[in-house]
């Protein structure tokens, strides 16, 4: 299998990460939906469950009633549906030159179970980069939030969410390291702004990066 | 998360691996029956599939109706299913000092995904000794059959043994060229012999390592 390098020379590949209650798929949706009116080809996916068998693993591990798992089981579930994603629906579009947008990528694998779960990052970071070919985004736009603002509109809903407030502080720190770390490709913006205000803080980031997109 | 050491100090572990059609399943069997009937504990169980989020796995991997899988999927899968088998049913039996007699574990996995698929063993390994935290058995016993003679049994059964005749004599030198290169640890039997005859080499290789167990 072929690598296709850190970053794709064709296409655009656009990720959105943080907490819950942030409003990633809401940005995530308007950004596609401008960029598609402006003549971009543009492809909105999500982990987990962007492919036929994702949608499986999402089920089994997001599901209250698959019980407890083991934390590695929970990691390498999560890069399996990552592989498939990253194989069969990422790389063919960005190589078709379009604008791939998704709701959660590497970094959530990072924070929630290498950070939230207390895996440590190494062994972690190796199974979701060996999963991913070391695929990263042009851009990440973190959405970030203080966890107590953003769980109270979702309390208890599924398996990762239903963890204690200190959890997903450590979650939120990690995308916030992982940020600073790399700015040249991260946006960080404050979750409670005004959604349409957010919308377009992203698309004035991403713009530069449009030239040569189909 | 706790790493075991590469052998646990507890229990007993083995292994059984090879090709199709080489009688694992029976062999496993009877020596786990040989054992119970000495007085000891055992544990018999497999690979993939010897857990309940396993099981749905096993299901996702082998059935012909998933269609293709990436090559990463597959590993990833696979190394899920032995993450959570070795921390809820093999490291928990060990724990208590019984003999955890296991069909099919790591070597499978480097075998058919790594030399199989031709996917290499690097990434690959460090996958499944990252997902088994580093678990080794105490001895692994090796069915070894020209592939020709063990797929004539059970040809297109499933998407594994559904490959080619070069993939699964790819797979037999994988699994000779693990046993060689650590033959303290292995046991390999030309697996055309008798039942019986076979069964009784593998006790007798074994019985050493049971002062100790329960």
């Amino acid at each position: 299998m072929e690598f296709p390098g850190a970053y794709a020379d064709r296409g655009v590949f656009v990720c959105f990460e943080g907490g819950e209650g942030g409003g990633k798929s809401t940005q995530a949706r308007l950004l596609a939906e401008r960029l598609e009116a402006a003549g971009h080809r543009v492809l909105l996916t999500r982990e987990p469950g962007g492919t036929e068998v994702g949608q499986r693993l999402r089920d089994i591990v997001l599901s209250p009633e698959t019980g407890d798992l083991a934390d590695r089981t929970e990691v390498l579930l999560y890069a399996a549906d990552k592989a498939e994603h990253v194989e069969t629906v990422v790389l063919p579009a960005l190589a078709r030159g379009e604008v791939v947008i998704t709701d959660r990528y590497v970094d959530s694998t990072l924070a929630y179970q290498g950070a939230g779960r207390g895996l440590g990052t190494t062994g972690v970071e190796q199974v979701a980069r060996w999963a991913t070919g070391d695929l990263r985004p042009h851009l990440t736009v973190l959405l970030d939030l203080p966890p107590a603002d953003g769980l109270g509109r979702f309390e208890g809903r599924d398996r990762i969410e239903g963890q204690g407030l200190e959890f997903h502080e450590r979650v939120r720190e990690s995308f916030r390291d992982l940020a600073a770390a790399d700015p040249d490709h991260y946006l960080v913006l404050d979750a409670r702004g005004a959604v349409e205000e957010i919308a377009a803080a992203i698309h004035d980031r991403l713009a530069p990066l449009l030239e040569g997109a189909t």
